[in-house]
């Protein structure tokens, strides 16, 4: 197999998981601004997200959000994703709309809510158990507002004592996967604000145990891959939430506010072995004024994009470059990759998988979107329902 | 009159005015926790500004917030206030919510979102006609999120065009306060992102045409007491929106997170011979977690009290200090006035003033907390509507 | 002329200025790392630069600094560069490191050292009469590292008097570019901090008087495009120091950190006009650890990419998709000119102009790396002096 | 015991270390200015120290920095520092200030430089067998500027070697301190640059190597307490760097930048049981433009003054309402210990200690300041020879 056949197979490998919530309305906290044709209810984000499937070829499995994705027969909702090509994916629980968790869920300083988080994080590995889902997420909005609110010590001892009850209830086969993040909604102190925290709970809790990466959940200046880079190498690597951000958690669509940054952040996931199955790497955005099934189909190809680019930096000619101490040569090595206008690449690789070469047009002539206004009239749109 | 006297009477004559929003629920775009016996129409507002108004003696006037505040009587809304010993202060305008805005209001590429907007701002106007307001704010969530969704430098020239038009409305004694802001809506550009582009447009504007300063908007880093001071030096600070932030904007209580921060910037506006009713001084904040009323009283107190440190700077050693280029000592100098401890001044003072020293305790005992929850029940309650 | 012809023929005439100081040795506090065939005086600065200029084709004139460049005959140095195809830019003063400075220059307390600061930048616009350097570029340390340490309000106005005089003192032919920077050496506040700053006083100095964007000298999050459309439409930037960081005045190539940000830069350049010779497009880097030339070589190079795909932007598809409000139409144009691979148009462009394709290839291949290693042996590096 | 007296116990015992090399000169890259009366060796640095010592109490040991303060008799000098009141301290490292280390230390792609700076890190174990130091800092200036100039994962490799190679050197009383940093003198990645990473690798290393806090390192926006917290609760919080800072590593005096940060850290450290000789508080700054010692003094002062506020807490009252979810009245009880002058109490400790109440009158009173600029005259100025 040629170097160029090896970067074609793992292209036409790759996955990105799509979140069922994504297709429904989002806003931010001045105004949610609801669109035309949006899904009411699971089937129809899973149909939407199919539509995304259909013309990437890369996003076979979708993430469910509990309790917005909510239903009564699960295995039913499994089978119908099965029908549109799809598989359910990463089961990710809520603990942060319910009225009881004003001042947190597994860290809050009442037992009795502590217990109704976490019989919430049980009943997202039932509904794991219901649909074959490997991984359940969780990201927990527990923190405080102001300095002294409550004990920031005595938090990490709860939140311990639930995360070894969850760890406790997984099957074999599933996984906690563990999301940090700097700040917002708590303003103060945030319960698992960095990569560190989550790595030091999940080192306890065992080998199914793994931290998750928001690209947009880090302080200014953070150097991302260098977080990939540690929990590859520290074997914690478990999942992304992939957008990106010009400012704090502004959940836009992947590599549309720094293509550069995601192009560095793949090639270490290449380097470091995890272009593997064992990584979800899944979107987590907000498309708040655009529309929002081409946006992930954007946003999935941003990634295939980058990954693309990753794939072709010379390995060899950088490494020597790195021993010698050549800055500017391994540098240009990289930048060399980056540079690449790899369209042409990808619409071959499409091609070859049978697909149309470019995505977004393909959409755009489906006439998907006129007809999910057309026939989505009526009814409850999704959303937060913040 | 000795200097002590000086200090105290600054702190009598000292107004804070409060947001008729900040009495309502308010939330982060994850959730809304609502709270027990939260007003449920501007008049109800108005009762509980009376009693911050009533414990601290140093919030007389209320802001509004149209269309949240809307009535059909502003005169007689004007009147009730009065009754209550209060009177309706700044209007604040709301360019953001109706679903036209998703792209924008004044800098919207289409000119009839603009001519909405517009009119809205211009309806501003007439409730201040009506209700004697001074000071129309303007603070615009208009920008972008993505790169080329629309031009910047046309979004400046609508935005010129809009605030002339706005300013050629005003009355004699009426003031545009423009506002600005790092982001949030917006996550790419924002279309009045600093204080540089606010005083660019103000200087066009002419004399009526004033900048706020919003505590809570700018970038990590940004010496805001730099800011106040040059703003006075060029006579175009017009006010202030109080609050206190870690991250971005989170609208914790003024003082809350950086107390020093609060008494720099009040160091600035003492010297800059800022204590004036010319200066709004407002808070701005959201009482996300937190009982609403206390809340705001404590926000006063902490206004209060770093005003006071501020008062107390031996401006005169001071002065030496720093002609004699003296580091450390001028840092003392004022180092000695932030750490005095002026609780006890200002319970003196309002004392004097024929108030209770504790104005957090005075609530407390009033019972009001116990009454609004008992009365307010049903209906609903008041909220960003977002 | 086609459209690519007009690309073409901007790319042709783009020139980009050098700075003297960016061939000497440079580093940190912590550390300078000396490199071999250091200029250790102007000439040989310029020498280096006419190699720089040589293979890019697009390096025409150098800055220098006062007094790191102070020579007895400024006119003999402007015939030498001129002998080597070169001519002398933008004079740079330097008001930080004479002992006097320590707690400012033209802003400190004491009027002894703020008139030495003054004559220092009256020297250098009396060297700019003997090199016929049209600008004065003024970036001053000023500023403090405690609060109180010295007053704000009043550096302000020594400031403006300072700036004022300066002015005066200015042919008619000749500018006076103001630099802002947040922070560092200053540690508290800074005299200059912003574009806000250094507009309002460009503003009151008259059309002579113009604004400096450094591309590292703002907090995080800052949006500089937005300020570069923002000073071209008010007719107040004057000139560019471009480098890259990734954290604070890092000092990196221009475009190695960010080159997406570059891109957008320069498309508000292109877009607001700005791509003429009345801005100078200055590189303002240190290169601790790697080879001098060299990397100033790629980052004209980088310079000329992002220019090459900023000119390469479908205005009109652009403007079309912005007034239609298609959020991701229009994020398409301006990314599919991103994602352009430029490199084969501007090696096409460098032949049409009689150089070589690869300028980074013709430097190694001319032996001059080697030259000076061998032949600039004794006598004192040039560096900061720090 | 009364609780006001265990308070003042604590604060009698109280230590802080002070560090030679701040005693010295100590600039920005952009100058260094010198001080008349700098110590020129390191005996002169100890005596310097004394001062403070003399004058706090609170200031037993001071911190050497190899090869800064390279003697040839170590035992020497620790007798002399003996007979001066005090005792050496923490041994600290430097693999950054020698030619070699261009691309990193322990990191470098080059084993011949690693090799170089181990036997660097096991000379400074040499040292504390000699002085009878306890602690070994390493703080690596280790890291890339540019994308692809080395293989983040190699580096991470080649560190654990290294500490590991340290670790089993260390004696059965010594420790390894391990401190991270966000970036400088590194401008793209950083070997250790956060928390997370010092930690992962201290926790394979053993019980013997901690984790040292500089609050100075940190991104825009961490919760350096909630850090704090968090390695106390790991036993992982080896040593405190303190010193404050606005934007970056401004190394400012401890508690000028921000005092409430300062005693929200030293609250976690009395609340997780930190405040023990285990633990070492170091001072890590640089005054490069105030006079050093009363600088140190002032910022002893402020350790102390954070320290008392921290012990006042009403930990009863804060549990109470923290358990009752009561926001305002927790925050509170925190506020009132932070509102507190804490001066009067703390004369009153020195007082009972045989010290004179005011540490910074009583140097001033001394004459040392006059003495050292009269006698130290001549010879070479310590200083950090970058």
């Amino acid at each position: 197999m040629t170097e160029l056949d090896a970067v074609k197979a793992a292209l036409k490998t790759q996955a990105v998981e799509t979140p069922s919530w994504a297709y429904g309305n989002s806003g931010t906290r001045f105004k949610v601004f609801a669109q035309q044709g949006v899904p009411r209810d699971p089937r129809e984000k899973l149909a939407d997200a199919a539509k995304v499937h259909e013309f990437t070829g890369a996003a076979p499995t979708v993430a469910l959000h509990i309790p917005w994705d909510t239903v009564d027969d699960y295995a039913a909702l499994a089978k119908y994703a099965e029908e549109l090509g799809l598989r359910l994916g990463t089961i990710n629980s809520n603990t942060f709309q319910d009225d009881a968790y004003k001042l947190g869920s597994v860290c809050h300083p009442d037992a009795a809510v502590r217990r109704k988080a976490l019989d919430h994080l049980f009943a997202c590995v039932d509904v794991m158990d219901a649909t074959g889902s490997k991984d359940l997420k969780v990201w927990l909005a527990d923190g405080t507002n102001y300095p002294g609110q409550d004990d920031i010590r005595e938090r990490q001892d709860r939140l311990a004592e639930a995360l070894s009850a969850v760890y406790d209830r997984l099957g074999d086969d599933q996984r906690l996967l563990l999301e940090y993040k700097l700040f917002e909604p708590a303003f103060y102190s945030t319960d698992v604000p960095d990569w560190g925290t989550a790595y030091a709970h999940c080192l306890k809790l065992g080998d199914k145990a793994q931290v998750v990466v928001d690209t947009g959940h880090h302080a200014p200046g953070t150097n991302i891959e260098f977080i990939v880079a540690t929990l590859l190498r520290e074997g914690k690597l478990g999942a992304f939430d992939f957008n990106s951000r010009f400012y704090a958690d502004d959940d836009l669509m992947a590599g549309a506010a720094d293509p550069f940054q995601l192009f560095r952040i793949m090639y270490e996931v290449v380097r470091g072995g995890g272009l593997t199955p064992d990584i979800a790497f899944m979107l987590d955005q907000c498309h708040n004024i655009e529309a929002k099934i081409p946006a992930i189909i954007r946003s999935v190809m941003n990634v295939q994009e980058a990954t693309a680019k990753a794939l072709l930096v010379d390995r060899d000619a950088l490494a020597a470059a790195q021993r010698s101490g050549d800055v500017l040569d391994a540098n240009a090595v990289l930048m060399d990759a980056y540079n690449t206008d790899v369209r042409p690449l990808l619409a071959e690789v499409r091609e070859e998988s049978g697909l149309g070469p470019d995505p977004m047009a393909a959409y755009r002539r489906s006439g998907w979107a006129e007809r999910i206004v057309a026939e989505r009239v009526g009814g409850e749109q999704a959303g937060w329902g913040a």
